[in-house]
C-alpha cells in the first residue's frame, strides 16, 4: 500500500490519470462479441441478460477469447461514521469492529458467499474507530483515520483524507490486477453508512432525501423521519459544496472512508479494464461518486442486485441501471456482489464453449 | 433403466408409491432451520430469498447439518411431437436430433451452464424421431416411442406410453439418488413442445389458451393466432379427458414423452427427499402435471427462473410460484435451472458456515 507515502498532489495526479484511462468500451469490439453470441446454437437472444453480460465482459477484456471471469477478488472495506452522533443508527458503532473479527474468523455472510463463489476475500480497515487490528492474512490495515466527522455539521473527511481513501481503493485494485484478477468486487461494513450513502445520492443525483431514507440494519432511535431530517441537515450544511459540483469536495463532505475507498476500487478496476461488480445501496453510492469523477466507469460495472433497502430502486433508476438479481438482500459487505459472481462464470462459459450453427451443423 | 421390463400395472404401482412418499415438509424441521438462520450474524431477514432457499433445503434434507446442494445431476430430456403437423413450429423437427448431437459434442447452452455450475449432465432420448443414437457416455437411450401423435386430433401418447415415460423419469431420479446426488435438475429439447405445454397449463390450471401462446423458438408459419387455434382444437378434442380430472389421462392426451419423463424426475426426486430445480415454460408444464399426481411435490421444487416465453408468468401465478431469476431466458434444455444451481450452493454455504451471534460475540 503506497498511500502513506503519497502527497495530496501525487494522489490527485494518480486519480486524474485513472479517470483519463476510463474510456468507453470499444463499439467495434462489442459488436464483434455480439456477432459471436448470435452465432451460438440457440434462438437469437434466448439467453437474455446472460448474453449482455457475456458481450460486455468480452468488450471489457478487449475482445480476448476465451473471456475470463476468474480469478476474482473481493474487498469488504470497513469504516466508522461520525454521523452516528445524530442517532441515525439502530446498531451500536462497536459492531463495525465486532463484525471485522467475525469476518476474519470466517463467520460473516461475505465469507460464506465468497467461498461459494470461489472468490478471494480481503477485509480492509479504511477507517474503523479504536485500536489498530492485529495483523491477519485476510486483513489489509490501511486506516486513513479513526472514522469520519459528523457530516451533518461539518465535512465527513478533509479532502486529503478523501483522496487518501480513494488512493487506497486504487491501490487495492492495482494489487489485484497485478495478482492476475479478472474481476473485482467491493462491499462494506460501517455502522451508520446508509446515511452518508443517502446524502451522496441526493448530492450527485438530485434524489429526494425522504425517498433515500430506509432502515438500514434497523429503524434508528430517531425514526425514519429523524434520519431524513439528518440527511437534509447535511445537505443544507454542505449546500455550497454540493452546488460547486466538485466530486472530491462533495465526496469528502458527505461520504465515508470505506465509501471513498470503494469508489477508488471501481475507478482503479475500470482504469485497468477489469470487470467490477457493484453490490447494494452503499456500493451504489460509491459508484455514484466514481461516476462523477469518470462517467464511463459504468461500462465496466455489473450491478449485481437490487437491495431491499428503501431508496436503492430510485437511485438505480436515476443512474439508469437495472441490476441482475432481486433477492431482497440488505446486508451489505459485498454479499449481493458475491452472489452474482458465479453468474459471471456462467456468462463466460456460454461465450467460450457453446458451438456455433456452422460448427454444430444445426439449422435453427 | 428398468422401464422396458415393467408392466403397466407395475409402473402404475410404482407411480402410486412415489406419490404417497411425497409428504409435506416437516414444519418442526423447517422451524428449526429458520431458528438457526435467525441466529446468524446479520440483521434478521437481510439475506432475503437466499434464506428461504436455505431453510427449505435444510427441511428437504431432514434437518441434516451441513446441508448440501451438491452433487447435482441434470437431465436434458428429448422428444419429438406429432403436433408439428399443424404447423406450430418455426424450426424443423430435425433440429431436436441435431441439438442432441450438439449436446453430446459439448456445444449446447446446457453444456456451458452445467459446466459453469459444476453439475453433471446427461442427455436422455425419451422419444426422438428417426434412427437410434449411437451409444455415448453422456447419453441415456431410453426412447419410449418415436415421438408423439398429433395431440390436436388424438391422444399424444397412449396411457401406457405416458406411464413408461413417467417411469423413465423416476428411474433417472432413482439412479441419481443412488449415485449420491443431492439436487436434480431437468430440462428438455423437443421442437414443438411449447404447444403441448400450453395445452397442459390450460387443462391442469384452467389457463386461457391465448395467454399461454408464445413464439417458443420463433413465430410459427401459422402465426400465434394459428398456434392458439391448435391449442384450442386440442382442448376440444380431449374435453372429456380433461373433464375427468385424471392426471395420467390428461398428460397422455396433451403432453409429450420428454414432458412426462421430466414429471417423473420431479416426482422421483421429491419422493426421495431431494431438491429439484424447475427450469422454464416446458418444465413448469411438467411440474403442473407432477403436481396433479402429488400436490406436495411443490415443497421440494425450486423454480429457477421466469422465462421470456409468453404465458410463463401467468402459469407461475396460477401455480402460486415466484421464481428466483428473471434473466429473460427462453432456450429450455434446463439452462435456467443450471443458471440457478450455483445460488443453491451459496444458500448452503450461508447456512453451513456463517457464525452465530453467540459464537461471534456480535451484539447486532
Amino acid at each position: 500500500m503506497s498511500t502513506a507515502q503519497s502527497t495530496p498532489a501525487a494522489m490527485q495526479d494518480r486519480l486524474d490519470a485513472a479517470c483519463r484511462a476510463i474510456t468507453p468500451l470499444d463499439q467495434t469490439v462489442l459488436d464483434a462479441a455480439w456477432d459471436h453470441i448470435n452465432q451460438l446454437t440457440k434462438p437469437l437472444g434466448s439467453l437474455g441478460k446472460l448474453e449482455e453480460i457475456a458481450a460486455r465482459l468480452a468488450a471489457i477484456q478487449g475482445g480476448a477469447s476465451p473471456i475470463e471471469a476468474y480469478p476474482a477478488r473481493f474487498f469488504t472495506i470497513a469504516g466508522d461514521h461520525g454521523v452516528v452522533a445524530e442517532g441515525i443508527n439502530s446498531t451500536p458503532q462497536i459492531v463495525t469492529r465486532q463484525q471485522i473479527h467475525n469476518f476474519l474468523n470466517g463467520g460473516g455472510g461475505i465469507n460464506a458467499l465468497c467461498t461459494a463463489a470461489g472468490a478471494e476475500l480481503f477485509i480492509v480497515d479504511a477507517g474503523v474507530k479504536g485500536e489498530e487490528f492485529a495483523p491477519h492474512p485476510m486483513l489489509i490495515r490501511a486506516r486513513v483515520a479513526e472514522g469520519t466527522a459528523n457530516l451533518a455539521v461539518e465535512p465527513a473527511m478533509t479532502q486529503e483524507q478523501c483522496l487518501a481513501a480513494l488512493t487506497l481503493g486504487m491501490d487495492l485494485a492495482e494489487d489485484a490486477v497485478k495478482a492476475g484478477c479478472r474481476t473485482l468486487g467491493a462491499g462494506e461494513m460501517g455502522i451508520g453508512n446508509t446515511t452518508p450513502s443517502a446524502a451522496l445520492f441526493c448530492a450527485f443525483l438530485g434524489a429526494d432525501p425522504a425517498e433515500m431514507t430506509g432502515p438500514g440494519a434497523g429503524v434508528p432511535p430517531i425514526g425514519l423521519e429523524g434520519k431524513t431530517r439528518v440527511i437534509k441537515k447535511a445537505l443544507a450544511t454542505h449546500a455550497e459544496t454540493i452546488a460547486s459540483g466538485d466530486p472530491l469536495a462533495i465526496l469528502a463532505a458527505l461520504g465515508g472512508l470505506e465509501i471513498a475507498a470503494m469508489a477508488g476500487v471501481f475507478l482503479g478496476g475500470a482504469a485497468a479494464k477489469r470487470a467490477v461488480i457493484i453490490d447494494g445501496f452503499i456500493a451504489t453510492a460509491a459508484f455514484a461518486a466514481a461516476r462523477a469523477f469518470a462517467p464511463h466507469v459504468a461500462d465496466y460495472c455489473f450491478f449485481a442486485h437490487r437491495s431491499g433497502e428503501n431508496g436503492h430502486t430510485k437511485a438505480l433508476e436515476l443512474l439508469g441501471q437495472d441490476p441482475y438479481l432481486n433477492f431482497g438482500f440488505r446486508l451489505g459487505e459485498g454479499t449481493g456482489a458475491a452472489l452474482f459472481m458465479p453468474l459471471l462464470r456462467s456468462a463466460a462459459s456460454v461465450y467460450n464453449t457453446m458451438g456455433t450453427f456452422a460448427s454444430a451443423g444445426v439449422v435453427l
